[in-house]
């Protein structure tokens, strides 16, 4: 399918020969004129060079950007401040190509760290890259963001008379020396008086909560554009909405996963304390495992649970395995386990639903399970 | 070796057929009289009975303690009221062998969570062990303690006059739905006015140090007996170090494990500082398969150390991969890459030692690398 952008946005993928094999790793996404547009990169202090350049940019132009370039196989992180020259160089380039100010491209990298940017096969890139963008490039631009993504991942909607539409790539988490997640959402949408709050609020519902095994990025970066050109505000909910399902869709594409895991923590104190919770058995080795072996191990969920830091008592908890409830109020129940090792077994998107009985808030995390792969991929990908 | 324990203690181990295997699963650790003592438990919130039953003892004895009983293969753990009244029935027959208050009588457990202690093989093993105990009995206590460890670790040192011996089994992180770590340190030197002071300061720089997937277990125990025979007070260097030994043997003996890891952290703003850094990279997946597949992924561990919580600037900080220096101060490099390799390859205990550039504080941290038999043993430990 090739998904329409939404009115103002054209977007483009193609090979520019940074990774090793052929395939597609270079994209752009531009506006026709520059657009409001808001900005969430990694915690990390370890910081790939776009991190800092765009942060700057961004603050500079007040949150306006008329293109968003990125390549993959090559992170640009840990080359100093010669990376960040060749970032600004690469940016420079392709807003004299476009005609606007460099503080207007945006120029985000992913791949492996500790390497300079082939400049010359960037820079060849970016005049066919130009002249190939089309309303309907979004797919072309998903595929050209992969790095060991299995599939490319795009999700949209149509809400209240705007288009919404994503792309995301990787994992926060999951990949080795990949640095790492990228998400995009676009909008003809208008994002309204403050979208660096309401894309705060957006990836703190999604891709905050998506783990796959703990590790973060120096390149995380979720980007939000809003050509406004719908009319009518964006709808937050909608947006949301999106953001969740590209953040499921990393977590099922998560290194070696076989399973794509919703970890629902109900009756806490707050949502944070839910997320919290939610989390930390998103990101236990032994529950991870424990899905691999389509083990419905309650005692392993409750154990990660109770060392989450948010007060609750074990023997108020209740743990569903899809549609079997293992453990209530500290009792397990084994003669729900075959049940519960059904969903397990035959589901390819299973669900934990733990129940603290502390509160009235929830939360869901998405993770998948920890399977050899997994270590086979990690342990053998720089050899 | 027979280890003799200080004098005044006994110990034994035996089969009481509460694993499924046979195999020794019931031990004790005797004081011809109430010693003092201490203890560290685990912060999860789903504990062990047996965690409430002796932090109250302790309390109501002040911290004396005349015998301690240990079984492996089940956790009582999850098993409510009735598992807290089965610890209390089992340590109460034990005193009244023994002639003394059942209050001080520690009864420990490890093992399986959700089932029951079969009390009649647990009642049936106290006389026999008690007949059994003996000064050499240190190797049967530990044997009998283990669960899925591989071998059994026992430590000693003789210090300014005293005997320290050390026991301990499993791992608080490794273990699946086993409740899992045990560690004891006895003494017969003097443990003066705070032994509980004296115990979590030891066991923050040992057992806490300790990490080999994050997972925390709600039975972890560590004591600490001192007879105060030898007439002179315990050498808390020489404790801290027995208590260190057992923390790494628990780390080498980690599931699946190949390689034993020390991951120092120098250049630190304080030692908790360094501790924090060092319990981030030596939990973080990545880089574990790393260490696995004999990588020196400095990029793996300069960006989990970056997401630590600790401020520093990745630009001023140097790694070394055993005696390789492999990244100083932003820059990697690649001409180091194959001592480091070399160090992974051949070494059994490898090291990566971390300096921030951030202050002279410093710290180590113990792991084990994460193979696709971790995976394997926690896929399919249930089923």
């Amino acid at each position: 399918m090739d998904q329409l952008l939404p009115s103002g946005l054209r977007a483009a993928g193609l090979s520019a020969g940074i990774k090793k094999r052929s395939a597609p790793d270079l994209a752009l996404l531009t506006a026709d004129e520059p657009v409001p547009a808001a900005a969430v990169f990694t915690r990390s202090l370890l910081l790939g060079a776009h991190v800092p350049v765009c942060r700057a940019k961004l603050e500079r132009t007040g949150g306006r950007v008329r293109a968003v370039l990125v390549n993959a196989g090559n992170a640009n992180c840990s080359t100093g401040a010669a990376g960040r020259e060749d970032n600004e160089r690469v940016a420079a380039a392709l807003a004299g190509r476009l005609g606007c100010s460099a503080d207007e491209v945006l120029f985000l990298s992913t791949g492996v760290i500790g390497a300079r940017l082939p400049m010359d096969k960037v820079l060849a890139g970016l005049e066919p890259l130009v002249e190939a963008a089309r309303p309907e490039g979004l797919a072309d631009f998903s595929r050209a963001i992969m790095t060991t993504d299995t599939r490319p991942k795009v999700e949209c909607a149509l809400e209240g008379g705007a288009t919404l539409v994503g792309a995301a790539k990787g994992s926060g988490m999951i990949h080795p020396d990949m640095a790492t997640m990228l998400g995009f959402l676009a909008t003809d949408g208008d994002l309204g008086p403050e979208p660096a709050a309401l894309l705060r609020r957006v990836v703190d519902r999604s891709f905050h909560r998506t783990t796959v095994d703990g590790d973060t990025s120096p390149n995380d970066t979720v980007l939000l554009l809003g050509t406004g050109r719908s009319g009518v505000a964006v709808d937050e909910a909608a947006l949301t909405g999106v953001a969740q399902r590209l953040a499921r869709a990393i977590a099922a594409d998560g290194e070696g996963a076989t399973r794509l895991v919703t970890v629902r923590v109900a009756g806490a104190p707050d949502e944070a304390a839910a997320t919290q919770v939610g989390r930390t058995i998103a990101t236990s080795p032994l529950v991870k495992t424990a899905i691999a072996g389509r083990d419905p191990n309650w005692g392993r969920v409750v154990a990660a649970a109770a060392r989450a830091g948010v007060p609750f008592d074990p023997e108020a908890a209740t743990l569903d395995v899809g549609p079997a409830r293992v453990y209530t109020r500290g009792v397990p129940h084994p003669e729900a386990e075959e049940a519960a090792w059904k969903h397990l077994a035959e589901q390819a998107e299973v669900e934990l639903c733990l129940d603290l009985g502390a509160g009235a808030a929830e939360a869901a995390v998405w993770t998948c399970d920890l399977t050899s792969e997994y270590v086979r991929i990690n342990a053998e990908y720089r050899t």
